[in-house]
């Protein structure tokens, strides 16, 4: 498209979209064409980028073009030739919406916004070539070693054959937990390959540890702030959440005690290493006292231990579950963050009825999980190339973290608040005060910068004065572009007074 | 091993175990070596083949040995090596197990062990090289077109790079909604591709329904015999089913009408065409009298159409959903019994509120799917690949059924009753009286032949003297030989006037 016809009535946006879509329609743009950059596209119409990226996502959505990690944008074969050999079938233009039945219209909205948000932001990944993705929860997709990760894929079809394609059930892949429990027992636990069930990933973890557990009404001790998809599930649960503010070593311990002896929690959920969003690290004496205090009233621990691996090379305590003596630590992990999210596998240590219950639920819930996949991870774990992956983009996120450390001194304003992190994909700032954070999230992906809003790690969504930024799928230019935008969006806004009032302490 | 020395006192499979065991722990059988086949060793060794086949699986369920398909039974690796890079560590023998902690004693125990046990094998697979699967629940897994579907991986991921190993949240990867909305369309749904959510396959979509719809108490409606794998959805949602029992032409109308006028239901679970585990089609009147009924209630549908595209050649109704005026039809549909049950795909058309809640359930359940499997599904799809296997194993399936009948008339005992199906992959069979189909289970087990107990397919399991017969997924041979032992221990029973009371009708 060379030009625009303002028509007057159309929004700018709309106006590129039909453009589009009427010359993807033609065929003026075949399926296959790159389409130019947001910021060339922009250039070249005299709009603003966020006018194109709208567009650009509004015809994403329709699948009308794909953008594809970072090499850019394509149009797609029109979907009405997508055809099922074998009959004919014509499309004609969307049917009218029906009427919605009744039942549907009971049917509970979503709780929280801010929730939604950052999730959508990690169930969209980083590799939207518009957007400097410091929104994003887990790695740097470009760091992945593809090639040998394809080489394990081949391997196992080439050597299991069909066997590779079916189910895999209960427990799941033996050899998988067997590398699993020399992994475990070299980090300090106690465990059998019998005592690990492979799950979905972390968040499947604690959805089926929470449909065992929980009751409607039985609370919840999370850090706060925590990983909005575990308050999301306790949410769905009905169980009320009790938040335990941080410092640098993990939950307050005195509230913590607190809470535990005057609410009698049924479960405390805990991210103890590389915590979700604030990076801190539970102390090895904190540990010990918190699996005491379990074991004291019965309480059962998860330990969400997702994010291990990344580590900037001072020593760590061992996980929560290296300090249990009798079972009450139930630890999971997973390789999404660390590794390749689309495996869509994790793991939890779990033994008698817990590990019964869970399989149970398990089956209830997905039937089971994928033998390719299982048998790929593990012939990718056994290669070595796994190990050397997290040793190396250990060493590149130490020095993004470094990059986005300087970057934040340099361009945030005066009053901003953060400590550096040992390991984990992620910074946790406090905005001073006069700046919210709502506005500023509108105004940076505008800008094409993203980032997660604090309030979304909240059980009581407001607008908290934190964002959470990660620093390891950005590169260190992106990482010095991005803060320097944000700084710069801050800094207005500290001079104009704020768009909002600012939030309560 | 070449023989055995008696000890006297340990049962002989725990003797060839632990003979085995210390072959493999001592290098004389090293890791790779293909075993004797059960038949051979239990040949040599002069015990019965089942002594064999329960001590490989129990090397199997410790790790130490893998049945590949049909290609033979293997040694593993030992897991003591299986070690992660980058640390030593040495692993002791498995520590004593730990008192259980109070919180675990409470956990409820599961509720039906029939169920357990059907769904164990589908979850184990058919690919077990010393059993006869008429158990399993899909397809036969050697007739999958393995070669073009390894195709369809490696070209995503050299087309898509690291954008093919990212998260594919929300509704699922466009391009495949697309296609499944040009499918559905062509089957009489009047659906866009954004009225489709991709799932983790039929039983998540089961899962995420009920998750939305469903408070304890409530009631559900649902053919009777049904899925086990529904039915455990519903028991675990705190739901009552009310069982509607079946002709050929799908549930009784005049019991599901009484039904859905004096319990008012909050949901509708059908499989109508080829009904799971009876093969019933239901007819395209009955079809738009149930639609007509659920609209006149309010009530909800949910339509499992996970099996349509097996089919022998004569013309079946449109899905449900086609007859569905105002969208009270929930139309869900999968890859696993037709396809390949490690892609973990399945899709269910929703809109409106129905649409949002779906999506963050599936968020909550498990945040995202596998952009991989999602890409290679679309890839593999669009290749054609699929409706070729489709249409091959469609008529492989027709003979195998053809050859299963022929043997169940020529082999089993008088008053056995069964109808042939027009597609699917099942038969449903009724035992005369006289047989206790729990000890036909064992007796057949036994003897290396597996079927699903008919108890499994009701929400109050008994001794029902009905039996599941899968005739996809084994050879005409297997048939062959499968149905005259069943037959012989059928009659066995009759003869010796059945191992347990007759069954009350």
């Amino acid at each position: 498209m060379r030009t625009l016809h303002p028509s007057g009535t159309r929004p700018l946006y709309a106006q590129i979209t039909e453009t589009l879509q009427r010359e993807i329609a033609d065929g003026t743009l075949p399926a296959g064409t790159r389409l130019p950059s947001s910021r060339q596209l922009a250039h070249d119409l005299h709009v603003s980028r966020i006018t194109v990226v709208t567009a650009y996502a509004e015809l994403e959505a329709a699948g009308a073009i794909e953008s594809r990690g970072g090499s850019g944008t394509y149009v797609l074969p029109p979907w009405t030739t997508s055809r099922p050999a074998g009959r004919g079938g014509e499309l004609s233009a969307a049917l009218p919406a029906p009427e919605l039945p009744s039942w549907q219209c009971e049917l509970m909205p979503m709780r929280s916004m801010e929730r939604e948000q950052v999730l959508g932001h990690v169930l969209r990944g980083p590799l939207t070539p518009d957007t400097i993705g410091f929104a994003w929860g887990a790695g740097d997709p470009r760091l992945i070693p593809l090639s040998e990760f394809r080489r394990a894929l081949v391997e196992v079809l080439d050597r299991d054959g069909a066997a590779a394609l079916g189910p895999e059930g209960g427990a799941g892949y033996p050899p998988l937990r067997h590398w699993l429990a020399t992994y475990l027992r070299q980090n300090g636990l106690g465990v059998t390959p019998d005592d690990i069930l492979i799950t979905g990933g972390t968040q499947q973890t604690i959805s089926l540890v929470a449909a065992t557990l929980l009751q409607p009404g039985d609370r919840v001790i999370t850090e706060m702030p925590t990983w909005p998809g575990a308050l999301e599930v306790f949410a769905a649960a009905g169980a009320r959440v009790i938040g335990i503010p941080l410092d640098e070593g993990g939950m307050q311990h005195d509230r913590l005690v607190d809470a535990v002896e005057h609410e009698r929690p049924r479960l405390i959920y805990t991210v103890p290493t590389f915590q979700n969003p604030t990076g801190a690290v539970m102390g090895a004496r904190r540990r010990l006292a918190l699996c005491t205090l379990a074991e004291q009233y019965g309480v059962p621990i998860f330990e969400d231990d997702h994010v291990r691996e990344v580590r900037f090379g001072q020593p760590i305590p061992p996980p929560l579950a290296a300090f249990d003596r009798r079972g009450d630590v139930i630890h999971a992990g997973g390789f999404t963050k660390s590794l390749i999210p689309s495996l869509r596998i994790g793991y939890v240590v779990a033994r008698g009825p817990l590990r019964e219950a869970l399989m149970a639920r398990k089956r209830t819930a997905d039937l089971f999980g994928s033998a390719l996949m299982q048998r790929t991870l593990w012939t990718f774990l056994e290669s070595g190339a796994v190990a050397r992956h997290w040793r190396r983009v250990s060493r590149i996120y130490q020095r993004r973290h470094v990059v986005m450390q300087r970057a934040l001194e340099r361009h945030f304003p005066p009053g901003s608040q953060w400590s550096g992190v040992s390991g984990g994909l992620v910074l946790w700032v406090r905005l001073p005060e006069g700046i919210s954070v709502a506005a500023l999230h509108d105004a940076a992906a505008a800008a094409g910068v993203g980032f997660a809003r604090g309030a979304a790690f909240f059980a009581e969504p407001a607008d908290q004065p934190y964002i959470r930024l990660n620093f390891a799928a950005v590169d260190e230019s992106e990482i010095e572009h991005g803060i320097a935008v944000l700084g710069r969006l801050a800094k207005e806004q500290v001079r104009h007074g704020g768009h909002d009032p600012p939030p309560t302490p």
